[in-house]
Order: C-alpha cells, then sequence, then structure tokens
C-alpha cells in the first residue's frame, strides 16, 4: 500500500513521480541528455533517425541497425487513402493540431497488428506514426490549399522529405541538415506537459495511439508546443518597428510579456538554443531575411529590461530561437507546433514504451491521483436535494 | 517558488495534487458525491441533464434554468455533415473508442467560437460535446453496419434518444430511465486518470476539445473505461458453464482476475454499484434473459473465494454491474466503454473548465512533474559519442 502524500506544488512543478532512463536534465547547469549522450554531441554528429533509435532502443544502432531502421521508418511514411479522403471533407481553416490529433486515431483504426500488446510490437507502431506524423502534416498543408498531397521521396531523408512534401520542391542541403538538427534538438524533455500525459493515457493500458493522440493535445496548448508560434507572431507584429528598444520597455512596463523568455527548468540558458541562433543566424545570411536581427534586437532589449530589475535567470527560450529558423525555412506559421510534434513524437512512443513495459515498476501503476475537495459540503449525509421548484 | 518533492507512490495514488469542488469520495464509507450532494440523492430525484447542469455550474438548476439548459443541448445534437462523410471512410471493424477520439478534433475544427477563451464560452463547447457523444456513438454503429445514421428526436430526453438512434426503436419508460440514471452515476469521480488525463492537457492552455480526446484516450485503456466490456466478454465465454463456482475457484487458483472486482478507492463497496445490481435483476425479468443470474453467481463464488482468504475489500465494482445492465439493453459489447463516455464526458468538461478558469491557483499551473533519472548516465558531460563503425 503506498502511503498518503499531500504535494503542494501547484502542476507537480517539481515533484518527481516516476523513474525513467530516457533524458536527463540538469537545469542549473543547462545540460540536455538523451540515453547517456549529450544533446550537443548528437546535434553534431548524429541524425534524427540515429536519435529515434537510440531513444527508442537506448543505445546508438550499429551500421546495419540504422540501415534497416531507416529503411523501416522509409517504407512506413505512406498513410492509408481513406486518411486523404477524410481530410479533403474537413474545413480548410482548420488547425493543423487539430487534424494531427483527428489522424493519430484514425491511424490506429488501420493498425495492423490487432490487441497485440508487446514492446516489437509498440516500436513497430512507433516507427509507424514517427514515419507518418510529417506526410500527414503536410498533405493537409496541400489540400486546404487545393492541391493533391504529394508522395514520400525515398531517395530523401526524414527532414528533406518532410520540406520536399510541404513545398514540392527539393531543399538545399544545409537547411535539411538544419531542420534534421532541430529534430533532434526537440526529441525528447523528460516528463514535459505532453509527454506525461501520453505517459498518463497509456497508464490505463490504452494504445500508444492514444498516448500520442494526448501528447498531441496537450502540446497544441499555448504554454507549450504553441509558444513558437507566439514568438512569430509577435515578430511579424513588429515588422518595420522603428525603435525596437522602446517597443520592449513599453510592452514589460505595461504588464505584458515578450514571447519566448523563461523556461520552467533551465535557469542559465538551453542547451538547444545555441544550435538555433546560429541555424537563425546562417539562414538570415541564406534568404536575405531580416528576422534573425529583429528577433537579436528583442533579445538585446528584453534582456537589458530584465537585467535592470536583477532578473537574470529569464532567457531567451528554444521557440524564441525556433520560431525564426523555421520561418526562414518557409515552413507557415501554423504548422511550427506540428514541427514541433514530427520530433517529439519519438520521445513520446518511447516513454509511452517505458510505461508499457517498465519491468521495474509494480503493475498496474494507473495514474489515479487525489485532490482535495474544497466544494461545497453538508456532511457525508450529502446536501438535500430540494424539489426544483424550491430552488431559486 | 515550490520546493522539491520526491513520490515514491507508482502512478500518483493516494498523492493528493491539487483542489477541485467538484466531487467527493470517502472510499472507507463508500460515499459519492457531487457538489455536496450524495449520488444516491441524485440517482433517486434528479435526471442526467440536471446532473450536468450542477457538475457544470455549481448548483442545482432552476425550472426555468433546466428548461433552457435541455434546449441548448437538445439544439446541439446534430454532428457536421463533413463528419459523417469522413465516418463513412472509415474501417467498418474500428474500435468506437478510436471513432470517439477522431472526431472530437473534428468537432474542434468546426468550433464557432474560435480561439475564445471564457467560461460561459467553454460551458457551450461543454453542451456541444456532451449533447454530440451520443450522436456520434450511434451514428457509428449505424454506419459501420451499413445504414444511415438516424437524426436526434426532439421529443426524447438525452438517455432515450441515444437509445432510439442506435437501435431504430424507442425504449421503454423503464429503461430508459436507468439508462438515464447509468450516466447519473458515471458522470464524475474525482480525479480518475481520464479527468486527470483531461485536466493535464489543458493545463497547457490546451482546447477544451484537446482534453476531452484526452479523457476519451484514458478511459480506452482496459484498466479504466475498458473493463465493462472485459467482464461481459467473460460472462458470454461462461455462458451454459455447468459449474460455475468450480470455474471460479480454478481461474483463480491459476492466478487469473475474475473480472470486475476491486476498486482503487472503495474498501466497502462502490454505492454506484447497488443502483446497477437493482437495474441488473429487472432487466434479467424483462427481457428473460439470465445475465444477472449467472453474474450473481460469478459474484457469490468469487467473494466465497476472496473471504477463504481474508481479502474482504475485494468487491464486485461498477463494471461489473453495468456489463449485463448494458448487454439487456441491446448495447453492443465494443459499445460499453463509448456509453461510460458519453457520461463521463460531463465530468471531464466540469473539471477543464475548473483547471483553466480557477482563481484561487497559480497561474500558470502547467502539469510538469519530474523523473527520476536511472538510465545510462557518464556524468554531466554526456557518454562518448562513438561513430557508427566502431559500435557493436
Amino acid at each position: 500500500m503506498s502511503s498518503e502524500v499531500h504535494v503542494k506544488n501547484i502542476g507537480l512543478r517539481g515533484v518527481t513521480v516516476a523513474d525513467s532512463a530516457i533524458s536527463f536534465i540538469d537545469g542549473e547547469k543547462g545540460v540536455l541528455i538523451y540515453r547517456g549522450y549529450r544533446i550537443e554531441d548528437l546535434a553534431d554528429n548524429s541524425s534524427y533517425m540515429e536519435t529515434v533509435y537510440l531513444l527508442l532502443h537506448g543505445t546508438l544502432p550499429t551500421i546495419e541497425q540504422e540501415q534497416r531502421f531507416v529503411e523501416k521508418v522509409k517504407a512506413a511514411r505512406q498513410v492509408p487513402d481513406f486518411v486523404y479522403q477524410s481530410m479533403k471533407q474537413w474545413p480548410a481553416d482548420a488547425e493543423p493540431m487539430d487534424i494531427l490529433q483527428a489522424v493519430v486515431p484514425m491511424l490506429s483504426m488501420a493498425d495492423e497488428y490487432g490487441d497485440t500488446f508487446e514492446r516489437g510490437i509498440n516500436i513497430n507502431r512507433s516507427i509507424g506514426l514517427i514515419a507518418k506524423l510529417p506526410t500527414i502534416t503536410a498533405a493537409w498543408h496541400r489540400i486546404r490549399n487545393g492541391l493533391e498531397p504529394l508522395p514520400p521521396d525515398e531517395s530523401l531523408d526524414h527532414a528533406a522529405n518532410f520540406l520536399w512534401m510541404l513545398q514540392g520542391k527539393k531543399p538545399d542541403a544545409a537547411t535539411a541538415r538544419e531542420l534534421d538538427i532541430c529534430l533532434v534538438l526537440h526529441a525528447d524533455h523528460t516528463f514535459n506537459a505532453s509527454t506525461f500525459a501520453a505517459r498518463e493515457v497509456v497508464s490505463t493500458r490504452a494504445s500508444l495511439y492514444a498516448g500520442v493522440a494526448a501528447g498531441l493535445g496537450a502540446l497544441s496548448g499555448s504554454l507549450h508546443g504553441g509558444a513558437n508560434t507566439k514568438v512569430m507572431k509577435m515578430l511579424l507584429d513588429l515588422e518595420g518597428e522603428p525603435d525596437v528598444e522602446a517597443w520592449v520597455k513599453d510592452r514589460l512596463a505595461q504588464g505584458h510579456k515578450v514571447m519566448g523568455f523563461g523556461h520552467a527548468i533551465y535557469k542559465t540558458g538551453d542547451p538547444r538554443a545555441v544550435y538555433l541562433k546560429k541555424m537563425g543566424q546562417r539562414l538570415g545570411e541564406q534568404t536575405g531575411q531580416n528576422w534573425f536581427t529583429l528577433s537579436e534586437q528583442v533579445e538585446r532589449a528584453t534582456l537589458a529590461e530584465f537585467a535592470q530589475k536583477g532578473k537574470t535567470t529569464i532567457l531567451p527560450n528554444v521557440d524564441f530561437m525556433s520560431a525564426t529558423v523555421y520561418y526562414m525555412m518557409g515552413i507557415p506559421l501554423d504548422l511550427m507546433t506540428p514541427v514541433f510534434a514530427i520530433s517529439r513524437v519519438a520521445g513520446w512512443c518511447s516513454h509511452i514504451i517505458e510505461e508499457q513495459f517498465a519491468d521495474a515498476q509494480e503493475k498496474p501503476a494507473l495514474y489515479r491521483p487525489k485532490a482535495q475537495y474544497v466544494g461545497e459540503y453538508c456532511g457525508l449525509m450529502g446536501c438535500e436535494y430540494s424539489p426544483p421548484e424550491k430552488r431559486t
């Protein structure tokens, strides 16, 4: 029997709720580790496909293992036709995150493994979802613009193929590699809100699909995956602003937020932001667009304001940096959160499988916390039920 | 700043994580209270519509308030045509819980309120979902059988209209009233796994739809909403078994479970089970089916076995009792969990709105717990990244 515990920390902040072997964060030192490896080493040397293998299987693949894995993912990119037929019925102004949330349960309907609940089969299901989220996102963008979805291109790797299906032209090598690194950087982040939601849902023995759909739902919130879009909207509003410094001062003075600053965990800087900043700079030079310069102005002005108030732990976060990177890659504003999902689905699936098959944990471990009742109370016999005509 | 807490209770069992004014359980005394009222008083005197009003608004409605509320729900029963057009594309053997999970985000696509985030509008959205889940469930059952969905009947109340849309004939008054009571009994249950998932998802400021979809996902698991179906499957397997007592003994001796016994919270009996048992008995008499008698035999034999082992807190639960009730009402096996959802959606929506608009809580309260890292670790500098050709 577990003992009674009363946690006062709102939103379970700072509360350790389970064991996990997938990723590790040291927020003070700005370190993010996947399965033992620092995110910097993976960004510099690895690829998204290799990182997905690492997250799902726990070790880096040999050359043969990676080849087989990449082939399996490529073979799973296509989406059943009934999904496209359905998507063509949907309102063109639908939120892309709603599209993904609707399609994932539809992929469950087409699942070839029935009720089978085994680690190996859930890895195959994961491969299916990791392979298909880019296809669905790109297809939706085509369909809402009255175009036919483009088929995946076997000759292109994961990131390049997504840009191809989305834009109908093959990206240059540097941009494709940078998007691949973005996917590496966003692939996992311990028990963030969407990952915790995914684990919570499958703790009832719900399917991997149900877990991923819940992850998508949580990610769609503006405090989570929706943040980079908000940053870009702010920058678009700011375009042509003659005095960025004054704008920032004014905004903060009025009690508003500058989007993309601060993190629940990182207090000395986000290790992922460093990479994204470099990409932003390069993409600015390549495209001739001034978004990176503008974001740097906002960053400088905001940090200066915070410094004056002694707030030195509120730094630009990953969303602040990814906004301009994705925008200059030609990713539409409302597809930025889906791109986050295209990466994070690897983390969700790894966590779902860990939740489902962890040997060390007591079973069943269904999440079922308690609430402190603070409502109407007339004792255990209940309040008197008055007939409708006597109510006012 | 919140302090660091390490909770060792697997699945957050026994851990109080937040305040809530919606429902209250005393597991030792077998008491369930919604907004101050005992479930028995609501089952005896109230209706599902009135109970939904109570859960959403916090007080029982006056006659006028209830009339307006019922009218609003009735007016919201119909589902956009693009939903039916999509459903007609889907595989006929799809799991109905996948259908509901796919359709809820599609209703978000058709939401008329845009980004508006207000309590009153989220109550309207809740009314929409509460009104539409029965329509979707019944429509799917018709579509998978090659039939056109039936339109809702304004002259029928919530439960009766569902049976009408599902079966194409109007239920007798006693059965309709009993299903309505079933909906009252299942409408809320504090921070159960699906409700907690719904709250967790919207804590990121994700939409009410995303929260309800996550609730559906969690409910679909066999440890949660899927339990009554498992009970009925067991009883169907048992049909014609000459010696139920021996079957139960044998099953328990082999280390298997008898489905539908035990509850994480109720240790002296589930107040909801009492009502369902009475309904089972009456429906057995009305229909001439022997499912209730069979379930009573299983109950007696199982309790006798448990008593011998001194296990006196493992009692038949609400799923054990609802299985035969729903079956005798003509609800197909795989629609039993959707019927649970048709009721519980009221609880999810009430909890979502409480999570979104609770004044007393610090904001933002996004759920973001921690995990204890137990994976590969080579220190903060990370494990050495070896090139692929050196891996084995």
